[in-house]
């Protein structure tokens, strides 16, 4: 019977043919923690294994992004244990401190993500390299330590939903907009455990950055995974470091629990409103709305091509008084492109506080944790009560041109009255 | 009789003859207020006067740099109090998140201090304002608040100490290295409340930088304030700004409590060795211990020439493994300059983490706070048990250069090998 990309994954991964509703034991190709979610497996692992050990260490990543670099002396007290165990079990997918950046963006970037792979992380957006044709998804600290002790975990076969995306995307409009207009129709159980699957010409002439956009935010509509067929765009992406993946998506024939329609030629910048990411309006229902603080960053759009979008608005520009813009890229790679092609010039001059590789003020832990009152747009993935610091502030999710527009007018913009 | 720089400046202030010893009532030129202590002036005002109010909006200087960008909710909190005080008194000397940088850097790099100046300052580095010849000098949030409210404060007139340094830097010493080989020979309670003046040829030789360093850490020896005649180098720096300023020094034949003689042409790397500015060794003294964070920034060591030594030995390296290195340029124009010069490559390419216009992990707020047993070498200027993190933690000062040379080995080690 013809499959879908879960299917074909979770089947070659268990070694049968599976179908959805099916429990199985998988193979796990690749498995990530961090700095805040490694201290707990590491402890599991100890409590049931005696010691420290994975089953591969060349499977295993462990990258520093939440707290980094130390905001408290807790956070350098984990990093200080992940760092030794790092160096114990000889795992050479260890990004430190300014070495690598946010997991999501390390695994994709550092192509240890690939087309076809079965990927877990100790983090809810590990969904993020669904981008490139994985199944990823995010697990918790006991089954994590379960993974490193073994490489295997139980599955649940997610029934899979295909997600037509068709038309060509206006100026101003980007990934963000059509992944918030999704989760905004589909709401945040929309897709509970499952196994979600971009399809359509919209999809097909994103790039690798866009997709990781998509598969980022899948999460946020309850997705177990959210995927992007490897296609040519794809391929070339690994090229590019010399890596040759064939493609890979569903059978031809696919079975679907369902199949969304998405028309995005006549989509407007979306902003999801305080404080569910369904809350979704269409960026003229909320312009004109007074902010203390943008932030450009994140997995989800912390990438070159968000900031050169971004800075094709702050050029020449300034970030109004009264409102700071914080910038953090991605990743170390990413800060450094936006380096040598004078993005983050342009970034500065407007006056954003630019930092990088670290998840940021995206949760709350620091460089822009919002008081009380204090209303952000953001170009991250959460918008939930006190999630960027005090439970009475607002947390408006956008694209990057509409916080970078926002950011310059000090108050939620449209981005298309600049491009 | 002829005064020294301190006498002229207070003579001035306070409108007669003054002598040390005696208490005056001096008119402030500026006065300062930073993120984390402003808030407590606001408090005490409000208190004394039923609102807020100061004397002259045009010699307030409102700066955030402690805790930039917000690294918790009551920072966040802080930082919208005196936001709002600025916007209602009409503060134009007010440096939000990402505008300004470390506020000692600021008052010096905007010209906002001037040769001859009383500067006040919330914090007890204000004394790096001495650099370009102003009598500046930290204090606390009462007084403050009475300068808030009358422009006026009294003052004790110092003695005067006159240090003189003499002698060609051997490659590889800088002024950092000077003011720790003053401060270990004097010890930190050396110049408890005097008036000190840096003279002779190896101060005449030094750049507005350099001579920073050297004001910022009187301080530490328990200095009131420590001065550079504004001499030719002064002249220039704020010609390159368009203003016109005359030398300002003491008169000659002043009378100085004690004379200082410093020749340093044989002077090697300082390091200040836990847990105090005065446990001042040759860097050969404590080369090879290990080391688990290198931070190069601060009020003392975060400008622009700062890092061009850093990144003389950074360059074409890497941080050692198991090593991060944390690199805060001490404002948005140092980082801007270095940007524009390929530096910020140099120090990103080496695997520094890289952010700006913050005082870091100096005061052990955030990015790069130490936990316990962990070790730093830092460019800043204390070393204080828990300083920068967990009370078990250990910190040595030292120069730029001496800080980039062991980030790359891992240990601490002598930068001469590297020039």
């Amino acid at each position: 019977m013809p499959k879908t990309m879960a299917e074909k994954i979770l089947g070659r991964a268990s070694g049968k043919d599976v179908s959805p509703g099916e429990i199985v034991e998988a193979n796990v190709d690749l498995a990530m923690v961090h700095d805040l979610t490694g201290p707990h497996v590491v402890e599991v692992v100890e409590e049931i294994a005696g010691e420290v050990r994975v089953w591969d260490p060349d499977k295993v990543a462990i990258i520093f992004d939440h707290h980094v670099p130390a905001d408290k002396i807790r956070a350098a007290e984990l990093q200080a244990i992940m760092r030794k165990v790092a160096r114990k079990l000889g795992i050479k997918k260890f990004h430190d401190v300014g070495r690598g950046g946010i997991c999501h963006q390390v695994l994709v970037e550092e192509r240890y993500a690939r087309p076809g792979m079965l990927i877990v992380g100790a983090d809810s957006h590990t969904v993020t390299s669904g981008a490139v044709g994985a199944f990823a998804t995010g697990i918790g600290a006991s089954d994590m330590a379960m993974v490193w002790l073994t490489g295997k975990l139980w599955f649940k076969v997610p029934e899979s939903i295909k997600v037509n995306v068709t038309g060509e995307l206006p100026k101003g409009v980007y990934a963000k907009d059509v992944i918030l207009h999704i989760i905004g129709t589909v709401t945040v159980d929309g897709a509970t455990y499952k196994a979600v699957e971009y399809h359509g010409d919209t999809i097909k002439r994103m790039n690798i950055a866009d997709r990781m956009t998509l598969a980022n935010m899948s999460v946020e509509m309850g997705a177990k995974a959210g995927m992007v067929p490897a296609d040519e765009v794809t391929v070339k992406f690994f090229e590019e470091a010399g890596i040759s993946v064939k493609p890979f998506g569903p059978d031809p024939g696919a079975q679907y629990e369902d199949v969304w329609e998405f028309d995005v030629s006549k989509l407007e910048p979306q902003v999801a409103v305080p404080h569910s990411v369904d809350n979704v309006v269409a960026v003229g229902e909320v312009e004109g709305t007074p902010i203390d603080q943008a932030f450009i960053g994140s997995c989800t759009n912390g990438r070159y091509e968000d900031f050169v979008e971004a800075a094709k608005i702050l050029k020449g520009r300034k970030v109004a008084p009264g409102v700071r813009c914080i910038a953090i890229p991605a990743s170390l790679k990413q800060y450094m492109r936006l380096l040598k092609e004078g993005i983050i010039d342009i970034l500065t001059e407007a006056g954003c506080f630019v930092a990088h590789s670290t998840c940021g003020p995206c949760l709350g832990g620091h460089l822009g944790v919002l008081g009380p009152g204090e209303v952000a747009i953001s170009s991250s993935n959460r918008n939930f009560k006190g999630r960027m610091g005090h439970p009475e502030s607002k947390v408006y999710l956008a694209s990057p041109a509409t916080v970078a527009a926002s950011a310059v007018e000090g108050k939620i913009a449209d981005p298309r009255k600049y491009l």
